[in-house]
């Protein structure tokens, strides 16, 4: 426990970058590419994949780097050394994500002189878009959960790089992520009632994810804990 | 043989994931690039790149990642032991790779709200696209049969990136991916009346391939087995 | 003090292939991309990343691959051995990184057929920007000081990638890189009437960095030097 | 000697597929962009980056991959064993390299649908260029000789990357690239009355840059291996 006020900062700080360089390319990317979204779309990709690399290897030693309450909570559960480690530090973890996607945002619209907070107009959803978000999480969460050792911030990354493209929501995977992004009016945003949506199927293709993992668990695997739980 | 249902999954997983990337971010790339052809196959080519090499790094270690008919089939054929690993398992991970490809292409046809099937209308062929579907199948075998250990992953992945541009076909490079693309009239489909060259072209450069790794065998290295025969 | 010429050499060096790569895929990106920035940007991007890379690998080895007054003068306070150390080696440091700094652009320049030495008149500030130079250099210090052993050329590499795109100023960070980006009127210039503004940003930035680092100091880590001073 | 067969075969190959990937994207890329230089140089650079990493790796165990008679000409004066390595062998490998980077283009060409051979037409020269050709084989040499231990095959395509956007003549930094490139007149070509200004250029910054790396050498690093104070 006595680590924990740098673990708390370490994922409102890391989910507060990652938010800010996800809406904050989206906005230098809209407003260079000449109305070309594919253009717009590779640089949003490009900035999002390094980040995620960087903040998952900086911050990682210290928090797990989770920036994700899907990851935190599927983490916590594989945990079940006390009720502390299973409840409470979850939720303050997930505190600590919604209050760095907030402040994330507030910044990306800061350096671009836009007001710190405007609620997103952005509608996403039907099937396809919460098929797509419960498959990028799903698919998110078997890649933390199957990383090689010192793999996971390379898997990640690259992972997310190639979810934005072959999924049709651009892969959130991550409920902090739709939070932070519900307050930019922006390439990145979406719009507050569209959240609930992306959620739920996060959450389901969360679940989905640690099933499929768990059909490759050895049944020695399954016992003893992952040797890290990176990411 | 014990391993074996969850190598067959992974199999089925892994070029499921494959397809569904290849196919979803072509669509994706197509709607999203005004037109530019260019654009939409760079997004195309990173999309591709990146789940590449997560796959191979995650499933790796349970199946060898082949994801490809041609690589299964060479592989077998350097192992020596017993029918069992020379016919029937391969056997069982075409069929697996298979279910997979189509699975993976209705996939990403429900996540972008199209019909799960549908039978792709681009014809590809002639001799540049045979010579080039040669080309990338016997630059992909030299390249997993002469992968320095531990960096297969990342040399295969990089290795696609840069035949989807050099070679005329986009180097499809794998009778697997073929048959997924078959499913989807879109980006990156291919007519099933232009399958049969792209394939039998693919196991002409995976001979190729084999016959130009071994003139690089030492005589100690062509007995003994490769240490992992990953991807 | 016997090694310091050729440190000298590499920060020269170091910093004049930088501000080259940076200036001079700036004027290519521009020529060749037809009006459509996004594209120029993606490319003097991708120019950057890869030379940034490429440079702190290799001649971090010589003078640790600073190339930057704010990281040598970061550096050079948490280092308490002599005033030689903290006050003259970086001194000679930053007169090093500024003459690099006008010979790369100038070398850019003239691979361009442009004159040599040309004042910049792309104005660059407010608000918005000069937050966005203290987010950039923040950043790029934190992740200096906390990169794992071996990882500090991919990780200053990814995040000045990244930070091209999210901070609304392209994330110069770096006094010397607003230097030499003065004697070239082209893409990736700045008017030297901007300069003031963009370094007293960076090193608000460079100070903020090193204390939200220092919240991560474990106490034996904040008495022990660090163990190599990175990059 | 008994292994010079299969270096040769190695060389031959290795520049081949070079070739063929460098000038088979540019058709490819010219095609599908639409007339937007810039994206067609990002897809050229990719491909050859890509390439160029695969290549090493793969081929480096065999015969060093040069895949360029600067480098060979280079290493091979750094070796003073025999007259047999300081000349002969060089001079089959440059034999070797030439005849891959001949076949490479021809393959590239049949791929996509065009004459084997053709000269090309695209004249490219000028002090600015001949400028940018001697840094770019400068450079190239320098990384070459100062990569840490296992990281060349990611420096070398790192810093072509770079260099084909920061030299203004797309960084050849090859005479094999110069005389292979002659043969496609497509998006990568040169034409032959271009090659000699182009060559004569690449052996000056090939001096230029062992003589730059030599200032770095320590008498006792020489002797022994550096400690490695690697970043």
């Amino acid at each position: 426990m006595k680590k924990m006020p740098r673990a708390l900062l370490a994922e409102f700080i890391g989910t507060g970058i990652l938010l800010c360089a996800v809406i904050g390319s989206g906005i230098m990317a809209e407003r260079l590419s000449g109305g070309n979204v594919g253009v717009a779309l590779l640089a949003n990709t490009l900035a999002t994949v390094f980040i995620l690399y960087v903040l998952i290897e900086v911050l990682g030693p210290i928090s797990g780097a989770h920036f994700n309450p899907v990851v935190t909570v599927v983490l916590a559960a594989r945990q079940a050394e006390s009720a502390y480690d299973r409840f409470t530090l979850p939720a303050l973890f997930i505190v600590a994500q919604l209050a760095g996607a907030i402040a994330g945002a507030a910044l990306a619209n800061a350096m671009f002189d836009l007001p710190l907070i405007q609620a997103s107009t952005k509608l996403r959803g039907g099937w396809g878009q919460w098929l797509a978000e419960a498959v990028a999480a799903a698919g998110l969460i078997f890649v933390i959960l199957r990383a090689p050792a010192g793999k996971a911030a390379a898997l990640v990354a690259c992972y997310i790089g190639a979810a934005y493209w072959f999924t049709s929501s651009t892969s959130f995977a991550n409920p902090a992520a739709v939070f932070g992004r519900m307050w930019s009016d922006t390439f990145a945003g979406v719009a507050p009632a569209s959240a609930l949506g992306f959620i739920a199927a996060q959450v389901a293709g969360g679940a989905a994810g640690t099933a499929l993992s768990s059909c490759f668990d050895t049944s020695s695997a399954s016992i003893s804990a992952p040797s890290e739980d990176q990411t």
